[in-house]
């Protein structure tokens, strides 16, 4: 039995808290965010107690960290875990600056620690079955990836100021999903372009709303990438991959199967559009995953190089969509 | 909260007792089966007693039972379980005989105790969600119903023997589909043909594995189904309704939503093949449902007299395959 | 090549003119119509001749003869051509009595000349194509078939007067496509329900609009057919073969391959609405079988006897729905 | 009636040749090729003369010439024909030079005769069915446009080499489409990447088999468009806009609408794998588009100057790819 405890009870907290809760093999055993209803909330729909950040790393009785706070705290927390000896997940990124994850991910191998970053995408049994054949060559060799990716809506335009822009904080995901995908060869060319065509105001915060990335691998293999801050329609989350023997797809989920047929055509039910219900599942099988190496004592993917890897190609997109140049790795 | 039995813990059994188990306004408190091991393992895995089948429907600490025992036994039970003042949830059917049925809904009725018969696809969210487009008039005036539904693959011989025959065992979910989309519009003329196709063995034992009945209503609307036991695809589970203004229908669920496109083709997941895994959603909406209408003290549907109408259509295409000739009800 | 006479040069006729015209194998000689202007202006658009229906049945420069006047007169028309020695091609049916039907044949019989039966659905690229793979045993042994077929719009209540009724006129298509898809198995026992739902004007005129037929045939398989006369959604032209080894179908063409995704689902471009538009390759490869029938000296199919089948089987579905009780072939 | 030559009975000639003889507002009068019998077949196939490239820009009896010459001679005719006065469609490209093509162009304002380009995707009905709507704002603001273009196989390597590379041979009909769908607004940023992944001969022979491009509009607007030239299911042809309202694609044509399901799957038949069977209706109406603008004496579209700037884009693309660096234009 795995003893947790989930650091931040915000959305994505609860969502690992009470996976976490349900699984066979964990039991949730404290759970902290500066917040104190959110923390008690979910203590008490789980049974777990409360704590503070501070106590919860050092506890003997946790095994293992979920880190579930923002951006500019996992950094730190990571260390403090690894320092602690506890296997550690936390969410994407590990931090804004590529330097301060190297530095990270650094100690983390000193400590010689479990780490697990949460590229939930990863998991989806859509996206994670498209991998697997993949990988058995069902399609040959991989030579063009697309990836479509786009939001019900934007973010508030005060997030966005502290996001680090929509590369490192939307189209990570699908960078990494790019490196997923490639099956080991590396993005070594990077061009990006971005505009902000969906709400003046994010140009304004100095961000752009759409954007999309063109790759070339040190193979020759090309990938491409588009994101939106708005889908009208939902959450619009694609892959196709073109092989040498064939293509391969998956793509989003309507809300039912239902269809209705009349004079304006055939109308099959909106995508769903709400990325916690999308990735129920995958973040059921992330968090099974986590547990599963940590119990093995095998090492957990992605890895913190993963997190390294997908946030210097949302650098390298930064930097080309801000210059009009495209950047080599 | 509402404290609740599980009598009989098989297949479908574990199913509910563990959705009873989850459910916030629910606690599961006592598990019976003849077959000790079963009823132990539900009750450790969801904290609740073993008792014997008699003694847990007298308990004073049960609320609700739910009926998940073999079809011979529902109707005592349910009878017991109405006498004791207990909510009453059956597994379809009642019983095999349309007039034990009867014998049984008027003691229920007698007793004013809540009854709730186990059609699990009224809860799948695809064909609710159908169904309640239906009913707010998004096709008009319903004309023709088609339905259809094949079964991975049949049972063993020795179940058919005991099921009281396709019609009874396999298409009374779809009859009771019917009546659902008819929006009250009762059938009045049953033809029905069945053959064995898929099994010899299915034949020898009196039984069809292959069968289609064709319905008229009251009001001249049209119902087409058919069965077979047999599906090389999955579990495959399809209702159509053309309206006056439209069509509408639901569909199977892919494994995932895969594709692959090579010189064969483009070829989609198959089907999700099995029925707990198909009707999962299903099943927990069901209970959620039976557990409002008994907080609420509002009436449980589907309804005792909704299992009567199902078996009673279900006695009829029986009897209509046998003689070739076409029931009036 | 082959020298056509088209008789009548209504919608269908100038169909099978134009593409007799178009054909390398042919010539469009011969154009007769009673209206004459309608006979002119096939004739000034293929280059043919305008004749007398009396005279171009009998002219030495005309090989086959292409039958698309009104029904009353087929038999007629056919049994001339077979005196004159000709090759004929008969929009179906042969005639609305089963009795003339077969007096028509036995007289073509005796006169020892081709005669092809225009059931154009048989040629359909979608339907054909199917019904090779079924041949081929790429579902294994037929089970269930299923046939979906509904009107964009009934035709004018007058026309249904003298139509023979829904099954006659409409659903002998489907009854055709039954007997296509079976593989030589034949229905021997059919029940049909039907009733005026689309326009009461049509129930008044002693007909229904919406229909059902029950088919079990020598073997066991089991058939399902349904029509509508009105489906606001387009023409609805579906086919569903259930067998042994798999499920295979035939569908819909939509208008266009666009779709459009919005708050309100995913809408594909309605289906074509107009069966010449629909049907226009398998008109095309219908007149293309007939005279390469006729080239090589080989049998046409559909047959005569193809034409009587379906004929017997509306028949039946027609005193079946009348009388609410099955028919045995 | 429109007078036509056609210049070139190769495998486009032939098309466009019998379209203009099946035309009722054409009539094709003569045929050129350097290969004679190619000429003599298409000639005698439509009734029209053979005649040479010479004679026939000349002729007075000819209104419109068709040009469908190999690339090398196409503003040389272009210009010909201009100065005897023929209205013009040419196959694009009108040159692999944009120099050349200014000064063709240049040259056939002067004369003012009417030109038109051959990029037939624009006529294809699904294309301009989605160009249309978008014109008509149903998904708003045009804001991320995809396109997905792969060959079934590459053409002999032989004729690579002269081709001008993929951008100018086979992209360029990707790049004119992103303009059509733009609406007016021009690419102004081209990043461009291309590898040999499908044959080591096609990089031998200096040019690139799978490549995408990453263009930016004046308006910020962003189009990605990626190639290959192989492509195991077929003919692959797909065109994607976002939209501030939505979004709208159009995509492949199977060969049929069969559907077989199995354990392996739902199965649809494979896209269309041939140019001439997909764009068949697309060529039709781009002649049709070609007749009506020449009768009605109004402009010719896509004009001369939409064909220089498909090349201005294929020759920035072909820059991109061979520098590593974008191309502003």
């Amino acid at each position: 039995m795995i003893r947790i405890a989930v650091l931040g009870a915000g959305r994505i907290g609860r969502i690992h808290g009470r996976n976490a809760a349900n699984h066979p093999d964990a039991r949730l055993v404290a759970v902290a965010d500066p917040h104190a209803p959110s923390a008690q909330e979910l203590a008490a729909a789980t049974g777990a107690d409360v704590a503070s950040l501070d106590d919860i790393v050092e506890r003997s009785d946790v095994d293992a960290i979920l880190i579930c706070t923002p951006t500019t705290t996992h950094a730190d927390l990571i260390e403090r875990g690894a320092r602690a000896g506890k296997a550690v997940f936390c969410e994407k990124p590990v931090d804004l600056s590529s330097a301060r994850i190297e530095a990270c991910l650094g100690m983390v191998e000193k400590a010689g620690t479990p780490l697990m970053i949460g590229f939930n995408r990863r998991f989806d049994p859509n996206f994670a079955n498209l991998r697997r054949r993949l990988a058995d060559g069902e399609v040959g060799e991989v030579e063009l990836v697309t990836i479509l990716s786009r939001d019900p809506g934007p973010p508030p335009v005060s997030y966005i100021a502290t996001s680090g822009g929509l590369f490192r904080d939307m189209m990570i995901h699908d960078l990494d999903m790019a490196r997923f995908l490639l099956l080991g060869d590396e993005p070594v060319e990077v061009h990006a372009v971005g505009s902000s065509l969906v709400d003046p105001e994010i140009g304004k915060a100095g961000d752009v709303d759409t954007a999309a990335v063109l790759l070339k691998t040190a193979k020759g293999r090309i990938v491409q990438i588009s994101n939106s801050r708005r889908a009208t329609y939902g959450y619009d989350q694609r892959v196709e991959v073109h092989g040498s023997k064939g293509m391969i797809r998956a793509g989003n989920i309507h809300r039912t199967t239902v269809e209705v047929a009349n004079a304006a055509g055939v109308t099959a039910d909106p995508v769903q559009d709400f990325f916690l219900e999308r990735y129920a599942d995958a973040y059921r099988a992330e968090l099974g995953a986590f547990l599963a190496a940590v119990k093995a004592g095998k090492a957990c993917e992605p890895t913190g190089r993963d997190g390294l890897m997908a946030q210097r190609l949302a650098d390298a997109a930064t930097e080309s969509a801000q210059s009009g140049k495209p950047v080599r790795l």
